[in-house]
């Protein structure tokens, strides 16, 4: 099996399952006990949330952990806004190809009255500062960009968003889930304020996220009840995933710069191949965006067979999002940047990771093409466009 | 070592580990995903919700996974409060002992508008469905009383509640995290509505919680994003804590009779052997109560300084909730079965669990009189009482 959709969800690495194992099996007494066992898990949990910190430029103090980063992205927002409505303020700046656990948060804002504007998306899938400050009103009260979108993998000017926004004096928030572990996260030198992170996109396990808040910027919970989290969560720790979450965390960073040449090199190659099948066009800015992410569009082809085909070649690829996959609507993303329905229904997305080598490359190009050709030479529409009758879209 | 704090959490058993290790080795797709990987952790994601709801009498259509206990109780919460709301019906009937994760989420819920009703505790610690209906008006749109009292151990007579509100059409809700895994659930039986589950107490991992809403009834979600749990949580499912979790309570439904009987024994003797302790109370009805729990009240003794003796001796107990370690609060549970403050400052709680053994019950029967008798002796306040300067509490 060639595993190539990293940006779903990644193998737990060695580093994170041994993390895991003795918070399983040896220290899992509950962080909050006062007695031995409570308080070497408490001494664990602490030295997770130290070494996440400073993964990150942040301080142990601006880590709140969560089960996952949709958490993370929902309390940022209900945060940030509700806050920033105490002050009068209800405007919210985002943009239109944000994860659904923005888009989603943002709709139940705007129920309880807040006024969200979503920014169009260029056909580069980069969205420009320029945009943002163009936004940015007297009443704005939270400006939400994320770092790297999880379909095209296109990455956003975070720093000079950061720099815009704090300039401004508005919280800015931004979704790091499909960057952490592959570009570098610095929440100071970016100026971030708020920034959610999900561990197993980077070889960390499932249900273990980090809601990233700037000292002294307003954090509520989701979740009530206990003193965890400084209040701000309520629930015993889930410390088998957040010791596994902090040493995965760390071992991407360790190999972040050799490991995005390794991959950026089997991305290009992978892009030039995929590009000489007539009719078919990369998604989003060739050079801005994430290493080992590839994001295609095939005329007359449709998404879900062409997973199904390679599926059976064995190689595991997306269409897009995991999160919307079985929905029948096409792609909000590929929408966003401009793609009519039509195409963005025949979108592939190839995500590389550690495991991946030239070989997996080289099948990967064998196998689209050839899966390509097959559903085409099915389809009656593309007979009619081979034709003459249909008009072609690329 | 001696753990007697199984209240607190507990260490994960043989079951739950070894599906956990599939999950987080072998299965480790996203199940949302389209390819085999993904399919192959759907798969193993059903077969756990089908285990769970069978352990429950529930449907799996009925099951809602979540990362724990809290945010089940939460999400059950705010879903049938707003759906009351929504009919006009704002009134919620609860009790003052429970769980902060209900009572927090109640005091959000009040801070919205709900007019928030808490019932007093008798001093057996056991809730009266005469209680309950005597608080039930036109307008209550949610009743919520614990299955097991997490400090105190007592049981609540949840089916004659159930039967009771289920006469009325008014949805019961109950936070069964202390109860899972030591008494039966039955919610067909017990004509539950909504009920909370937390993995980690019943030899399950940290992070796995489980919603129970009967089907047909209201549920909207605490974190939105993703299509996952049809809808109503957002987020890549956990399902290694998931999969550990139906593993456990299964396992413990297996063993549920006869640990109950023998936890049952070890209790009764512990129980008996403290309270030959001059000034020493039980907290609670000594039989409608948990196997396994034991609550008591020392006159003249603070409940940290005990419990750092016994941690000294090797025996990790608790002398509350372990969410509320750390607070200078005297216990709102031991304040609600009318214990003044100074006796609730001088509460030890010890919850036995499968490892505990008759040699640890002698072991701790021989710790705690001794540690009580050491702190006494170091208390001016205590000679004081001896001496007839001061009165006796107990």
């Amino acid at each position: 099996m060639i595993y190539a959709d990293h940006a779903a969800t990644t193998r737990p690495g060695p580093e994170a399952l041994c993390a895991m194992r003795v918070c399983l099996e040896e220290n899992w007494g509950n962080p909050s006990s006062l007695h031995q066992s409570g308080q070497r898990a408490a001494a664990a949990l602490e030295d997770a949330r130290r070494r996440v910190a400073a993964c990150i430029g942040a301080s142990p103090r601006e880590i709140y952990f969560t089960a996952g980063g949709s958490e993370a992205d929902n309390q940022a927002l209900c945060s940030a806004a509700r806050a920033g409505a105490r002050r009068g303020r209800t405007h919210i700046v985002s943009t239109a190809f944000e994860h659904h656990a923005v888009l989603h948060a943002l709709e139940a804002l705007a129920e309880e009255g807040f006024e969200v504007q979503l920014l169009d998306v260029p056909p580069d899938g980069v969205v420009s500062a320029a945009q943002v400050a163009a936004a940015i009103r007297a009443d704005t009260c939270l400006v939400s960009v994320m770092s790297a979108n999880n379909e095209l993998g296109t990455v956003q000017p975070v720093a000079e968003l950061g720099a815009l926004c704090r300039a401004r004096g508005i919280p800015f928030h931004t979704d790091a889930v499909q960057a952490a572990g592959h570009l570098p996260v610095d929440v100071a030198a970016q100026q971030v304020d708020y920034l959610a992170l999900s561990a197993h996109k980077f070889g960390g396990p499932k249900g273990a996220g980090v809601l990233y808040a700037r000292r002294g910027l307003p954090v509520a919970p989701l979740i009530r009840g206990g003193a965890q989290e400084r209040g701000q969560r309520g629930g015993t720790e889930n410390l088998p995933a957040l010791a596994g979450m902090a040493a995965a965390l760390e071992a991407s960073c360790r190999t972040l710069e050799a490991e995005a040449r390794r991959l950026t090199r089997l991305r290009d190659r992978l892009t030039d191949g995929l590009s000489r099948i007539p009719h078919a066009a990369l998604n989003g800015d060739p050079a801005r965006r994430l290493p080992g992410h590839v994001s295609f569009c095939f005329e007359g082809v449709e998404g879900e067979s062409l997973l199904l085909l390679l599926d059976e070649a064995g190689i595991c690829a997306s269409s897009g999002s995991a999160c919307t996959s079985g929905s029948l609507e096409p792609s909000h993303v590929l929408l966003a940047i401009g793609r009519p329905a039509e195409l963005a229904h025949g979108s592939l997305r190839l995500t590389l990771g550690p495991e991946n080598t030239e070989a997996d490359v080289d099948a990967i190009l064998e196998a689209v093409p050839a899966a390509v050709a097959r559903l085409r030479a099915m389809s009656p529409l593309w007979r009619d466009k081979i034709n003459g009758k249909k008009p072609f879209l690329l």
